[in-house]
């Protein structure tokens, strides 16, 4: 944890918070920390800086927060993405909050196993777990928006329109003859298949909505790795 | 899997080859192949071509192989890597392999767990597995090299120079502040520390054999993330 997220029921005044879960365990058993010490904070969705230790027993550490500076600029892109396995989404959805990817779009498509729609890892609770260890990570307090849905076309030929329009459209596939751009640094919607990529009337069905398929040379990139790497040669 | 990986011994002839093992249930299970299907095939550090089912019984498959063009070209950067803690270490080693990086140069430094070193995924035969995982699923036959370097003074001062002469050298460093170059592609060594940063001391060293810290912004990324964002961004 590079930054300790507190939210507004941590506060007990207005520059004062109270913690008492497991960042109080991290803060103690792993960071070491005693009182007269200070560490990298964030108020979710607002301001970063700086928490004073002034007092910690077993169960609680109080800390005079200070919190003056913006967060990280976020990416000015939207990812959507074919729902990945479980155990995979984990850690997809810790690596876009690290990297700054606000908002995100969970599809489904023919490849996506019907299993994994039903997995605890799509529950409120553990989306916000895996996003917010994200953004502990990268120092970064602005909340990743996560949104599920089911059924790919209703999702392709209605909503997606009005989320991209004006902005650059980009279909991640292998098989393309377009290159991927670097450092496009503008607006962007990012669609990126499942493993084994979308079959060709769902390719066909993000073209007819403006979306150019575009790659990044021949090598077949598993979903994880192919996230990051196209969001950061994308922002860069 | 994206390719089918061969190695001399399943060869029966010239043109012919012969599979009984875990790629052989892969192919019937997962790929659901038939005889007169057609894989994708690539002998280890040779070319890549096709392969033509012509049998298959329960304990065994044979294909004819045409493996008639070159794998993609490797990617010019010779990585050198704080050792990762053992489960991260075998999805950065898929990565890596899949991203086409063929020297890698897993090293200590003092942020290190020692326990790491003991670990089993630094056998040669965990090493090489998890590389062939990434090359099936990038479609590549090149083995990417991996050399354990146990003591982090004497690689740097004594190794380092030579590996890294005449080559862009670059130290990711978050705190650096020079931005990490895009779209190098040419010579480089790219070292990347451990969880944590490598100590100030060890900054120096590097420094030192001419290293640049250079920083892809304020985010502090997870080394399997960053790992696969910086060579995403040096070579696109």
């Amino acid at each position: 944890m590079n930054l300790i997220l507190l939210d507004d029921r941590d506060f007990i005044s207005a520059d004062r918070v109270r913690l008492q879960d497991d960042r109080c365990r991290h803060i103690l058993r792993v960071l070491g920390a005693k009182p007269g010490d200070s560490l990298v904070c964030g108020k979710k969705n607002a301001k970063m800086g700086t928490g004073l230790i002034v007092s910690i027993d077993r169960q609680s550490i109080e800390m005079t927060v200070h919190l003056e500076h913006d967060p990280p600029a976020p990416l000015p892109v939207t990812l959507v993405l074919a729902l990945p396995r479980p155990k995979m989404l984990k850690r997809i959805l810790q690596s876009l909050a690290s990297l700054g990817v606000k908002e995100i779009f969970l599809i489904n498509s023919r490849r996506v196993e019907r299993s994994f729609w039903g997995s605890g890892v799509l529950s409120d609770s553990d989306i916000q777990r895996h996003l917010e260890l994200g953004l502990c990570q990268a120092r970064d307090t602005l909340v990743p928006r996560v949104h599920l849905k089911r059924f790919f076309s209703p999702f392709v030929k209605e909503e997606l329109p009005e989320l991209s329009r004006n902005k650059k459209k980009i279909l991640a596939h292998p098989q393309a003859q377009s290159f991927c751009p670097v450092s496009l640094n503008s607006d962007a919607v990012l669609v990126i298949g499942p493993e084994g990529g979308f079959i060709d009337l769902e390719v066909q069905t993000l073209v007819d909505q403006g979306f150019k398929p575009m790659t990044m040379g021949t090598r077949i990139l598993r979903v994880e790795t192919a996230v990051t790497a196209l969001v950061s040669r994308l922002f860069s």
